[in-house]
């Protein structure tokens, strides 16, 4: 490669790094674990690299933890574009794929075209959610929020007005599918702040 | 491994993972590219992972891409306890390197035995910056910060009035030390702001 093609490559790979710098003004539905304020995407997506760092031998097979935390690095840039769509929330889901798949082809265009192929793969894995390493990253991401939640005392939970019933199935379904001892873990602890939660719904 | 074993090792890394949250409120002296605000030490970590997650073609030797990206999620976690000494900033090096072991102690200490070790050993091997891998994960440290100054106009160094040679001095010769290709890139775009900034304060 020449001096010339190198900077060419590395400016563009500059141009993708700067435009990621704006994951940090994207928020997000969980509070931090002190009930400070909201977490943003960019934040979330270190804490959850971390946890797959840490917690990678609780994966139900053995899976390729740089993989997984390659996924988990840059699963959530296309909210740059298409914002976050917080997990209790209403979406339309086919337009919440499209504009993903749309922020994704300008995100990762960005990037030289054999990196943009490869990152995109590693989004498009994720998102798939078949082999090992994408359902052990997705687990994770759905496993985090409710760990700030219970710290924090209910969190996205009062402000949806999620009952047990809703969050085993959006949650907990998933953190079970991709980490099975990771679900029997949050489980209790989980329905405890649930139920208090119900309690006090009862009570207005 | 038992069950039981199984919980009371979960139970621990749960605690790390929970202290570890607190990074996001620790506060750096770099502002966001769009100079919105302060970037914080948790949404840096992600953002340097993703410059070694795209970057790792240019260290000068040949780096374990995985190591890198361990050493960068986990170098700030003292932080927590010690805060952040910015780079333009007067410290006292020993009280600062004291507070940061202390923190260490602490923080990694919340894991199983052998994670303990295994995380503090990846984080005193990139404080130490002898391996490829440290010296090019401090690079990269190194190298966000003046790419979110010189795209918000000066950030931090218009805080700490800084000058070319110290610039040179503090960072650039980090940046040469463990990616010659990312100095040679960055060194004429800071130049050029740093330069414009030294005009404007004799103009004061
Ligand atoms: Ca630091």
């Amino acid at each position: 490669m020449t001096n010339d093609n190198a900077r060419t490559r590395l400016d563009a790979q500059m141009d993708f790094l700067l435009e990621a710098d704006r994951l940090k003004s994207v928020s997000r539905a969980t509070r931090l674990a002190d009930g400070s304020r909201y977490e943003n995407s960019a934040e979330h997506s270190w804490h959850i690299a971390l946890f797959a760092l840490t917690l990678s031998e609780h994966a139900p097979a053995q899976v390729d933890r740089g993989k997984v935390i390659a996924m988990l690095l840059l699963h959530d840039l296309v909210e740059i574009d298409a914002g976050d769509a917080p997990v209790f929330g209403n979406h339309d889901t086919a337009a919440v794929e499209a504009a993903e798949a749309r922020a994704a082809d300008r995100i990762f265009g960005l990037l030289p075209e054999d990196q943009r192929q490869h990152f995109r793969a590693i989004w498009e894995e994720f998102e798939a959610n078949q082999t090992p390493e994408a359902r052990f990253a997705k687990s994770l991401d759905r496993f985090a929020p409710p760990n700030l939640n219970i710290a924090n005392g209910g969190g996205s939970w009062v402000d949806y007005d999620v009952e047990w019933a809703t969050f085993e199935n959006n949650v907990g379904r998933k953190i079970q599918a991709g980490a099975p001892v990771l679900w029997q873990w949050i489980m209790p602890r989980a329905r405890k702040v649930l139920d208090r939660l119900a309690l006090k719904r009862q009570d207005r």
